[in-house]
């Protein structure tokens, strides 16, 4: 009898439908770069887009082999089980686990590019995304979800889905890369005073923004990862699924909440709604509620992202006024503050079953908030000194001057739109020596 | 023994599958926002590109806090269950039903912004969209969905993923406010005879074309919700998925069909394949199969498909020419008579099996159409009515030429193209005190 | 106590989960249509954009209800089931496995799209692609995937998800279509030497790559199509999942690989890293393990990518140099030889169990490889010919001047850029009597 109940069982079924699940929000997670790729070519000026657009794929393609080879090693290793590296895996569906954490890794890792747009070498920055993917990413995730090292008086650092391992620390990365680098010619006046430069296309932007929200449930409602789990007495169970609609629902109303909270604050400042506030407001209002989704009451989902929402444009204004720093892409206010904020909130907007010692489990988070960002500080900064001492950081004047397309990649994002002007045989017009078509330019 | 036999308790695996595979669609459903704003921007004036792309922002984002609050209880109310809102779940699983609602609820909300294009107020969408999330869409899941009020002679009003309740509603509350709202300055000439507005990309429309195609696999297909059952018996079964490969081929069939047909249409009247009747037209045909994919044979999806297409371009034309209504992006034609149409057909397309009476089911069908188009009629008409009297229906005539970006949003959407002619810090030009990189404008 | 036993029947639970991650899968690889429209839309001239897009509308269209009518009884046809269509599907769940065959199909078409862009006719190429959804690749899979008729000494031929089946056979259409249709006008100078037509929209084409990468991963990982099976025991067992995570890695190495291989490419030639060259080489990987990602290693998944981007380059500038075919797209490249070179790949790179003689599976391949060459080429240069001979490949000269969507769609896809010059009633410029908002224009 035994034997006919053997006919499903547990373990091969919830393998089974797990895998399925992962394997489908690593996809909606890996689709998030397209999101990133629109949101960022939006926002900068059209000499600046192929740029952008080349590092938002490369930053994937270098990271990703990066994290195989090395980084999930050291993220092994500073969590305490050794250096296993990916290519070790001893069988193939060990590789759907690294590839969802590998999907978050390389979310990280593109944030950066949005805040050194418009003047870092391509060669700077795909030097530091080598080391973020091997090195120092996975030293964040080695304390925290491998090693779980952070805890106070009995309660735990709480990051469910990377607010502050992913989003607080891209935000922090970018922020310093980009105060290291120095702002884009003609940002400041020489009085301090700041000149605006505005993106290219609120459409891509607009875009990204949608493709962005879209991923990121399968970023949120994907860390759920274990629909069935079997229990010791050998039944079948569900896992983190038993509560997954939470984590659907206070994703759902953080991010709306915080593109209503950005919209609310620019109307009170300057009388009209931003588009582009209420777009970033609702990332914002997503990063705010990544680090907590699963615990979260309903009305906090709304703190959370309204709040995550309305600190945008004051933070913004902070980062660019008074700390003068040239954040392109306004990723500090976007992933990091309020990455920090939802996790610092974590304890005071909880499910009573969430949180033992409210004062406890804040300053878990606060020494986690503190710990991953002056790691993210120091070593990107290194880095990025380093890069600058050898004159490797930034490109020329005059590269950036003519704009980075054509500089760094030889060539012209939009040739017919602007400021082309010779002409090319099919009887448009055209920048000489310029091809965008798959092919070489000799 | 019935202790192996629990190992896999069938309630729990139905649970977690059912659970898995709705977020999943809800997901895809929720990106078609991605694929309303591309579309509807699409085909929008430049001037008026941002205005769009933050009416649909803000639907989601508005319209998915008041469906959560009240809209979700309204519904339940209507239907007979009491008011039973969305916080007031008692299971978090729970909220996973209400997502899944939700996305259908600002699905309708969204189409009505394509029809008001270029002219209405931001607080005048707004407002409708607070009304419409929390009273007016959800009374007509209410009596529909919810309570089931709808048959006729043992025939109940059939539809299965929203081709009236969603789609059809959507698109006749888009023409009402059109009517209500007049058309845009200088579409119609004195004379009565009408100007042509084109759109600024045809490349986003055709990218919210395919984004929404996508996402309404989610919506029809993700509609046969039950992937299994446990039966009386308590065995596990295939719940809505033992057919749900007709809902799949039905749902790809009309599509093409609603393509090719307005294609066909398009080339019959003008000789030329008009890209954008293509588009639309894949759309209609989606639109048309979508109360009854489950239901209809293989030639019936041929033949609603390529009829909600053909209808395109005359239905179109009538409301230019004859109502002379400035639906600007065609959102009766696409959602709201294609609409009516598939639901209309229901029993003359169905497989023998899911009709008793044609005559019988027909009149249900005409009953839920007629009551639904009513209701949305008369509380559409009003509110848009109440806002026009109190001068807040619609832009002045000088915002309105100067588009909205700039008087209602304070943004450029494509400084570096076209009307921009101020000159920016780092060289390019760009039209003064316009900024979209993030931040305010002080 | 069987009863008990019999409450989760292994046969019910493998259907429905089965089901679910075919119909999830088909979505995303349908969704690589948007992919394919915003890649090549990308890479033509502004005034053949509204073609492109069109075509790629009416490619699904027209295809998928071809290949629903006529294209899947061909297929089963010859691999030897008899002439089963699937209008003739006795059961609804039947048409799940035809559309996940159809998304797969129209790939195939979709690719040639690329190749033929900005001479060829609307009515030539839909023309060509009623033929290759009826015919010409329903014979390609009738000897493979379905009848499985090709091997050498005991080896079979290995494709696992269409590297050689779709999307070298699509690449080798393509640039069999381009050849007999002739370069564009001004492509080559008298004297043979090479003028560049750059694409419009760099934006467009990065991510229309993003997103055929996101749908790739349901092109492959979806092709392990049974999440479960049910072993002759009558237990619950993995299917092709037990090995799913192969795939998944290797389709991402070699998508990262095959990014880096073609921007290294470039660097090497011209000093900077073009971005076209980046985002076609991503692709480019994909193909080249598109054929074989169940079986081959980690290290080989390198080697397959990077191999795969490197050589796009090369075959880029000997198709367009040597060869002097106008292959605008760059399909055969990216298409057309990495399916190739994986497919003949597969024994060097294959773990050690997946290959008995390397020698004969070598030999197999690349008899798989030259039977579906020599067909598709024969094939498509048969039905180009024709059309040629009875003028109807190619639009006029003027028409190919002025751009093919007036000519050919009666649109300006981007009326307020560029080349618009009419006034029209709201105040801004457009060219006369041209509309792309959703009407006629009479």
């Amino acid at each position: 009898m035994s034997y006919a109940a053997l006919q499903v069982d547990p373990t091969v079924l919830a393998e089974g439908v797990n895998l399925l699940w992962v394997l489908v929000v690593t996809f909606l997670i890996f689709f998030m770069h397209a999101g990133f790729a629109m949101l960022e070519a939006g926002q900068v000026r059209s000499k600046n887009v192929a740029n952008q657009l080349t590092k938002n794929l490369l930053t994937w393609s270098v990271g990703v082999t990066l994290f195989f080879l090395i980084g999930s090693g050291i993220s092994s290793l500073v969590g305490g089980s050794g250096f296993a590296p990916a290519f070790g895996a001893s069988a193939a569906n060990d590789y759907v686990g690294w590839l969802f954490g590998a999907v978050f890794a390389m979310t990280a890792a593109t944030i950066v590019s949005g805040a050194v747009a418009g003047r870092a070498k391509l060669r700077a920055y795909i030097t530091y995304t080598i080391l973020l993917a091997a090195v120092i990413y996975p030293v964040v995730t080695g304390i925290t979800w491998a090693g779980a090292y952070i805890s106070f008086g009995g309660e735990s650092f709480h990051d469910f889905a990377g607010g502050m391992i992913v989003h607080g620390m891209g935000g922090i990365a970018g922020l310093t890369a980009a105060y290291v680098l120095g702002p884009r010619m003609g940002r400041y006046n020489e009085d301090g005073s700041v000149n605006v430069i505005p993106g290219h296309s609120l459409t891509f932007a607009v875009l990204g923004t949608l493709v962005l929200a879209f991923g990121w449930y399968g970023f949120n409602v994907g860390t759920a990862a274990t629909v069935f789990t079997v229990t010791e007495e050998g039944t079948l169970a569900l896992g983190a699924f038993s509560t997954v609609g939470r984590v659907a629902m206070t994703t759902t109303i953080a991010m709306a909440c915080g593109a209503i909270g950005a919209g609310l604050a620019a109307w009170a400042k300057t009388g009209k709604v931003d588009t582009l506030y209420v777009a970033n407001g609702l990332l914002a209002g997503l990063v705010g509620i990544t680090a907590i989704p699963d615990t979260t009451t309903w009305w906090g989902a709304f703190v959370v992202g309204g709040l995550a929402g309305a600190q945008l444009p004051v933070v913004f204004g902070f980062v660019e006024k008074r700390l003068k720093i040239d954040d392109v892409c306004a990723v500090f206010p976007v992933h990091g503050s309020a990455g920090v904020l939802g996790t610092l909130l974590f304890p005071f907007v909880a499910t009573s079953s969430s949180v033992g010692s409210v004062v406890n489990a804040f300053i878990a988070q606060l020494i986690g908030v503190v710990a991953i960002g002056a790691w993210t500080v120091v070593a990107t900064a290194a880095v990025w000194f380093v890069l600058k001492a050898v004159g490797q950081a930034r490109v020329t004047p005059e590269h950036e001057q003519e704009g980075l397309d054509v500089s760094e990649h030889g060539v012209e994002t939009y040739p017919e739109f602007g400021g082309g002007d010779s002409v090319v045989a099919d009887g448009g017009s055209v920048s000489e020596s310029i091809r965008t078509d798959g092919g070489s330019n000799e």
